[in-house]
């Protein structure tokens, strides 16, 4: 690939907990002769995790592009930063790992590995009455690609799976049995067997999973793999106290991590994952980071451009 | 439905740990005019779960037709006992449940359930590199309704499936990438990321996972939810030993339960569940039931009827 001079020259700057390996990356790609530079005021393209990103946006004068390596860009989005430049995330690469994550704790919980273990650890034989997760509901809060992809491998184990989505239409070719509007939520979690957030943060679904929605369910499974702050967490722990949700499984926090003395941490039915349920995998990022390198070059529109209004 | 005169009257007996349950359902349903006896010289046709029936089967001196409760019937295959009756047992409820443990323990192994259980007990907030488990090779020993099934659903989560089976010749309709022949079989390991053994107890599955074979595995996970007497205790041990295989999920023994005193129940790479993998659920059971009374009454053949030679 050449770079021919165009808008701006192209001059990278990386900023990532993974820079060493999105360098290495590099090295061996087709953008192995994208400069590099450490000079912010030069920059014009950014590779950044989000929120080591946020609080150095305005050093970087000549911005034109931050491909962010999350798909979760709210630390981007506040209102009190720039948003004078095209900001793009990662998306599709995660459903299968969001799937991993709900479908073997779902099966873990139903099928009581936990009780089994402790059982084995006493050497103790003595079998638990279950049910098959076959058509159990299963509500996915969000239709995206996360939710489309746990939707059709939840499927495809027998879950009845419902969308939750702000029109309520169902989207094509996936395999929702149907979809509710935001508004009609309460309908939707009054027949949760599970329910999994995978919203983005913004502010319309801030706080969103609260008290007063909770209250609709009735023995539920709760996963939150979208973004910590769309829970209530107040509201949850109403929620477990009244059974209106039986265990919450929460790999995402408003806070990260989550203190010590957070009661998560001790709750008999919470249990706790430090934000592992879908990772970047850098070689995927760098996939979609390559792909609209060229497309920046060729001045075509970028892949996955977050919308600053919509938060997404 | 009536039962009208023909070869033997219809008399049944139940030998069942689940007897009351198979009463109830019989009194609901179209077989409820079906006669029921205590009299084992008078009885039949008898619906049994194999273990509790084997060692009375003399007693029935009128035995035409034995309905078995489980998949698993070589209790009622050993070379002493009498092979003068038709017998049948059930088919195609398995494979989901199978399905579910399979899969479930797979994902935490994999996303590391267990170590981030240990981690919250502690409080402690700290992410492990992982792989997903797309691409991952599933070996499944027996390509039947179980095998089917299960590879069914393990290609939807993304895993490679492979099965194994005497012909080498993949089913049709089904979601295998290939089969091998069971004389392939240390081709077939070599390549496990996952090996799963389905097969039933015959002459020639019984102590087929061995030493011999197991050290063509590297770091695979093995699951046993077929029958206990096709892996050879010793060998398996030996294998756990030198990481040919990571991890063994076994949910049947050749004598269980197994004694408190067994290796495995302490062994920190063994995970031992009670033979809950795949229950019969006597509802499903019945349903097979009153379709083969039906058959038996119109002296059609009957659905699952084992071969005492093949032995299952």
């Amino acid at each position: 690939m050449t770079f021919p001079p165009q808008q701006q020259p192209a001059l990278l700057y990386i900023k990532s907990n993974q820079a060493e390996v999105y360098r290495q990356l590099l090295q061996q790609s087709s953008l192995k002769t994208l400069p590099i530079t450490d000079d912010k005021t030069q920059a014009t393209i950014i590779l950044a995790d989000p929120p080591l990103l946020a609080t150095q946006l305005h050093e970087f004068p000549k911005l034109s592009w931050v491909q962010s390596t999350f798909t979760g860009i709210d630390a981007l989005t506040e209102p009190s930063l720039r948003k004078d430049y095209q900001l793009t995330n990662v998306k599709g690469i995660f459903g299968q790992l969001i799937s991993e994550y709900v479908l073997g704790y779902s099966l873990s919980y139903f099928r009581h590995f936990q009780q089994y273990q402790q059982q084995q650890q006493q050497a103790l034989w003595q079998p638990h009455a279950y049910q098959s997760v076959a058509n159990k509901k299963m509500i996915i809060l969000g239709t995206g690609s996360i939710g489309a992809k746990l939707a059709q491998t939840a499927s495809a184990l027998g879950f009845l799976v419902i969308g939750v989505n702000r029109s309520g239409i169902t989207p094509k070719e996936s395999t929702f049995e149907q979809c509710y509007s935001i508004d009609e939520l309460d309908s939707a979690l009054s027949q949760a067997d599970i329910i999994v957030n995978t919203l983005p943060s913004t502010q319309r679904t801030r706080k969103l999973i609260n008290q007063s929605h909770l209250s609709h369910c009735r023995d539920a499974l709760l996963f939150n793999v979208g973004r910590g702050d769309v829970i209530d967490d107040e509201g949850l722990l109403v929620a477990l106290e009244h059974h209106w949700v039986a265990h919450a499984f929460l790999d995402v926090f408003a806070v990260e991590p989550i203190a010590a003395t957070h009661p998560y941490w001790q709750h008999p039915k919470v249990t706790v994952t430090p934000h592992i349920a879908a990772t970047s995998f850098p070689e995927q990022v760098f996939e979609i980071f390559e792909q609209n390198v060229q497309r920046w070059m060729n001045q075509q529109p970028l892949l996955n451009e977050v919308n600053f209004e919509r938060g997404y």
